[in-house]
């Protein structure tokens, strides 16, 4: 039996900030080989990656799981109760960087691999695609990983992506999906001026202010079935002018839209840019507009995934996960275009805060679960 | 005869920026002591400030000039094509820093005050009172010398001020009044967060966005019998906010009013802390109001003295001047508490500017229109 918390205490022992491999990627080279797994190092823009896949290549039945070994800074280290990469166990928890997020559900899907592998070997093969970048901007992680699988004729079937997903217990929530994320940086010039003036000016500010209330003010939509309601955060406005009698030639806002499937990214940025010309034609000023789309939102409809993962997930502990759609983005939104994805791991509350810490008793229940999941799926 | 272009050059070599004396109220002291004024020099709070009457205190006829010798600094003299403070004479005009704002305006009536009291003694008083302080925060300067004069007893029946008042033409503006001005530090907190959970945190922005577009779509009024509208500018928004994925804890707003005889200071204070409480109960963030009245609006209305002013204008230039009540705030507004006060001089363009310059000929036209008001003044 493949221990999966000393696998975690390893791993937290290993200081991979992202993009440093720490050799978290080598330790995990080294058991996966022990059990039988091929193993590729796809590394790519200073980035390190991990293909690992017992059984052959191209078998119909491929079941794979995606996480990331690389980690957050620990930040100021008089914040935390212990060393952030000792990777120690007090109270019954593990404790350090990584620890939730989520050198313990890599810990725990390699240990339920090697393990199920070697005691009963499948009708089909196992794939760990495990990035060293997911926090940084996982511009050659997953995706560098998912680009030579494509090349290589390398298939998933379906994939767990290890990620804590649940908000107070082991097995409360499963991630089916996830809502888009987009940026947009909004610069309203006009023309510089004296405040006892303002008719010789064109203050970009009343215009910016009535932008920024039509699109809080808007209700993007009110929920889909499997979605929250479609979300915008003004985050910031910023004009940089000290002279209270002097009216500013420019002024900029930042915003982020959080969207569900009601919704595309370039339909956002249209509607956006709408809004702006209005404005910037009843105000008589230019209005430009940068948007960064960071994903597109997506859904892996409740079926055949997300079943085998609830009935491992009741199987263990007796609960009945949520089928969520909460929360940030996560590398499943690059490997839903490779096959059905959904994502389900420890419990999240502690991860990149310090004392990030996990129960000995969830990472073995995760492991139990991830085992579950592979002896159901190739029981079938 | 005392030539006012001699001795705008002369002050302008006295490098009197605020609150430096430079020497400026020495040579001025000098010069009216010798026409028999009785000079006393009324410092405060650092600031240089001068005294000086010829003929009885308390005369029932005592006319009064304000001005100032303090000047804004040089700024960056790579953008002066002359020394600005050597004060030369070019191609008929007279350059340096305090040329147009104003050494020219106190040469022209400490000459005019000068000549006439020597060739045509009145029955009555003639008053100059010059302050070393109105570009600085004017605290310790008219301001000074009218608390002085209060406690000596020292009265004048009207004053004017000899800032620069014509946009075009010497002779085309006096001010009768100016409005009044004030600014507004708007800070609205509300509770930070991540920009995935709006409804977790308490925007400060979409409230600010409101509020700002509230108070900058607000018609004031239409402008009063002298006045021009009241106006209020936006000038600042700033959240300092730079991460897209964190709704701000705060943001603040930067305002400027400038209002007629409609308004008052309170009034208008009174207006903005009811929006703001409204928009704060509405969007549940608290909104904080730190407001500051720089001077409240005051006018002159039309009669003897604009009447007195206007009829020495046309007398030497042919010209009838337009009385206005534009532009921002003087010494007139601390004077208006001691008599009936109006504000007229030379063209301004190039106030506070490199290259600050009059013509030779305006001077010499303001110092003739000087002397005809104080003529005519004491001939009735």
């Amino acid at each position: 039996m493949t221990d999966p918390v000393e696998l975690t205490q390893a791993l937290i022992r290993c200081p991979s900030v992202t993009p440093e491999e720490g050799g978290a990627l080598v330790l995990l080279q080294d058991l996966l080989e022990g059990a039988g797994f091929t193993c590729t190092r796809v590394d790519r823009g200073g980035v390190s990656n991990l293909f690992a896949r017992w059984g052959d290549k191209g078998a119909a039945k491929t079941f794979g799981f995606n996480g990331h070994t690389d980690v957050v800074p620990p930040g100021d280290s008089g914040l935390w109760s212990v060393m952030p990469f000792a990777g120690e166990v007090r109270d019954g928890e593990v404790w350090g960087r990584g620890a939730a997020d989520m050198k313990s559900g890599v810990a725990a899907f390699a240990a339920a691999a090697v393990d199920f592998v070697r005691e009963t070997p499948p009708d089909g093969a196992v794939i760990l695609a495990i990035t060293g970048d997911e926090e940084g901007d996982a511009k050659d992680g997953t995706t560098a990983l998912l680009d030579w699988m494509d090349e290589q004729g390398e298939r998933m079937a379906m994939c767990l992506v290890g990620e804590p997903t649940c908000p107070e217990t082991l097995g409360d929530m499963i991630k089916i999906g996830r809502r888009g994320s987009m940026n947009a940086v909004v610069t309203v010039t006009g023309r510089q001026g004296h405040s006892a003036y303002p008719h010789r000016a064109a203050n970009p500010l009343p215009a910016l202010a009535a932008l920024a209330d039509r699109l809080a003010s808007e209700e993007l939509d009110k929920g889909s079935d499997h979605f929250d309601a479609s979300t915008l955060a003004l985050t910031s406005i910023d004009t940089g002018n000290t002279a209270t009698n002097v009216i500013p030639g420019a002024a900029k806002m930042m915003l982020n839209i959080r969207f569900n499937d009601h919704h595309s990214g370039s339909a956002l940025t249209e509607w956006l840019r709408g809004e702006a010309a209005e404005v910037a034609g009843r105000f008589g000023v230019t209005i430009d507009m940068a948007v960064k789309i960071s994903g597109e939102s997506f859904l892996t409809p409740p079926g055949e995934l997300s079943e085998l993962v609830s009935g491992a997930i009741e199987a263990v502990t007796g609960r009945r996960p949520a089928l969520s759609t909460t929360g940030g983005t996560s590398d499943a939104r690059f490997v839903k275009d490779h096959c059905p994805v959904v994502e389900f791991g420890l419990v999240g509350q502690t991860m990149h805060q310090a004392d990030e810490r996990v129960t000995v008793a969830d990472i073995e229940g995760l492991a139990a679960i991830y085992r579950r999941i592979l002896q159901d799926y190739f029981a079938v």
